[in-house]
């Protein structure tokens, strides 16, 4: 099967780039000494994922419990799930327990210390837990610096049944709007310092901290020491975007997903061609560029390489890309591209499968997607 | 089942706002003396459409081959395939006519008329096509007044053993940057005066137009009079949203779909908490403001009215909302909201599954979704 026999929209993944940003990461985190615990958010896949850890399943990190429920029946028992527990998701929790998961949760309240703790007794059970600090303000987390809150939080886990206090994790979402090299390695360093600070404190209070989780792509990747890290979770960086290639993260060549697409009308009158994805096989996020925003770059179908054309903007169902007159004879109406996500983790999510290439365009496997929740 | 008893996120559907609001197109439309083609792609679901067509099937428009497919095997046999068509789809579409569907395609050219033509004899069949017409600069079609390019094409398909021409079909899409009634109302009667017109000019030409089909939902609730058309497509209507109650084109109250999720934190510090709904769950839809983008705006979760709080921005699976001390109060981390969606079509199709209630929390029916391609 080759990508012209492919009904568009359709999910492509070049397995090269795959195992080569895979070999990245494994080889830097190699030098910096420090394991991974691969976030699977991104690919959703066993088969990326099982790619991804070179086929010994260790910890992963995921994003909902469907994942933790899937990649467990595959075979990965130790399994972090990133999002701030509530109780109401505990017994589905309690369940992959007793199926062999050992599902680390997070939290950063008191109230939700003693509820889960509350609840693992009820459920007969007892969950580990990580502190989730906020390294750089960006979203949840006890701030960097209360360490009163920190402490009073590890001592409710550290002292009930229900919970076993395993440390502190934080993820340094603010890296994505950083606008050079020199920031991201402060932010990475930010990120480190802060995760280390917030276990010291525990460790000073009595309290285990054996855990130190931190974790994004550029921190990953721009991280000049990792001294006192535990692990490190990343997911974008086995695809890549091109709100990474902007960050200087990757080059455009690099990354490896993209939707293909078929060009279904031409617009000479208004410049600009149409292609049949849209909205929803692209996603509608923007990119970090609110102000100019584009919604994925065109690719040569065949090759994977860009064409110097941008999807400005969509319908459910249609793209709209500036062309000029050259454009419309290299593309002709019912010609085929490739669409570079702007956010991989968004695109690859309106989407079932992943079709397998291998730099060119032979279509050699098919890879299913665990969405939803 | 309650909506408690759900784990989040999920999506809501009031099965008694969704019955207004198709009560309201149904009057609307048989005061104008117009038969409804409701558009699919909103609701993507049997359950939703046999309630808007009154357990009549009639004609749908769809926005994927798969809607077509699914909806045929429902018992949908009239259906206009509402993107402009390309060859490589035509074997696909030509199963579905064996299987005793009537698909309509579109197209907006030359090159594709013929194509399409050449192709229909080698699959030893024939297709029926409407030219798309571009009534408002907004997208795909042949440009209002150009008289000689429609003639050109309808010659083609009237003339080819592979083609059936069987009029004209535009969608205004501007209508949706309408900023008053009087605006809406304007841009709807540009729509349906351009697409009569082009109807008459291929008549004119001795081709024949029995087909007149307009649509949107501004469009089709803001039409004055529909002379001339056969027929009108919408979609939102049924469940409405943000953008929708922005237009004016109904209340915030009326809107039909939700997200219903749960708030893991709260960050007093900062002044907002966070919910268990992100970007994949609300989709990236920014709504029309992109200067101020907001994901979604919170309803309380029992009763489905607003609680005058907006999602501010989102990560893959967690939305921030601005929040004060009575808010902290009312929404304890733990608690559920509900959240009214910018951009309906997106929202839904990051869903699996309506969780059905009427008026109340609990939970009647769970109704699946046809997503993808």
């Amino acid at each position: 099967m080759d990508l012209t026999d492919l009904e568009t929209p359709a999910l492509v993944l070049d397995r090269a780039r795959l195992a080569s940003n895979v070999e990245r990461m494994r080889s830097r985190l190699e030098a910096l000494g420090v394991p991974l615990r691969p976030h699977v958010k991104t690919a959703k896949s066993i088969d990326v994922v099982r790619l991804a850890v070179e086929g010994q399943p260790g910890g992963i990190t995921v994003s909902t419990l469907r994942e933790a429920e899937y990649f467990l029946d595959h075979g990965f028992s130790d399994i972090l799930y990133a999002v701030g527990i509530v109780p109401s998701k505990l017994p589905h929790v309690a369940a992959l327990q007793r199926r062999g998961g050992e599902i680390t949760l997070i939290l950063d309240s008191v109230e939700m210390a003693e509820a889960v703790a509350r609840e693992a007794e009820a459920l007969g059970t007892a969950f580990p837990v990580l502190i989730e600090v906020d390294s750089d303000g960006g979203r949840a987390g006890v701030a960097a610096g209360d360490v009163d809150r920190l402490v009073e939080i590890g001592r409710i886990l550290a002292g009930a049944r229900g919970t076993e206090l395993r440390g502190v994790m934080t993820h340094a979402g603010l890296s994505y709007g950083c606008r050079s090299a020199e920031a991201l390695r402060a932010h990475s360093e930010q990120e480190r310092s802060r995760a280390v600070a917030a276990a010291e404190a525990l460790r000073a209070a009595g309290l285990p901290a054996p855990v130190v989780s931190v974790g994004s792509t550029p921190g990953a990747l721009f991280a000049e020491r990792l001294d006192g890290v535990s692990e490190v979770r990343a997911g974008v960086y086995m695809f890549m975007d091109l709100v990474m290639a902007d960050l200087g993260v990757c080059a455009e060549e690099e990354i490896a997903l993209s939707v293909l697409a078929t060009v279904i009308g031409h617009r000479r009158d208004l410049g600009y061609l149409l292609v049949d994805a849209g909205g929803l096989a692209l996603s509608k996020d923007s990119g970090p560029a609110l102000e100019k925003p584009g919604y994925g770059r065109l690719w040569d179908a065949a090759t994977g390489l860009p064409l110097g054309l941008e999807i400005a903007s969509t319908n459910q169902e249609h793209g709209l890309v500036p062309a000029g007159d050259g454009d419309f004879r290299r593309l002709p109406i019912g010609s085929q591209v490739r669409i570079a996500p702007n956010h991989a983790c968004m695109t690859a999510a309106a989407h079932e499968r992943y079709h397998v290439v291998d730099g060119g365009s032979e279509v050699l496997a098919v890879w299913e997607r665990c969405n939803g929740w």
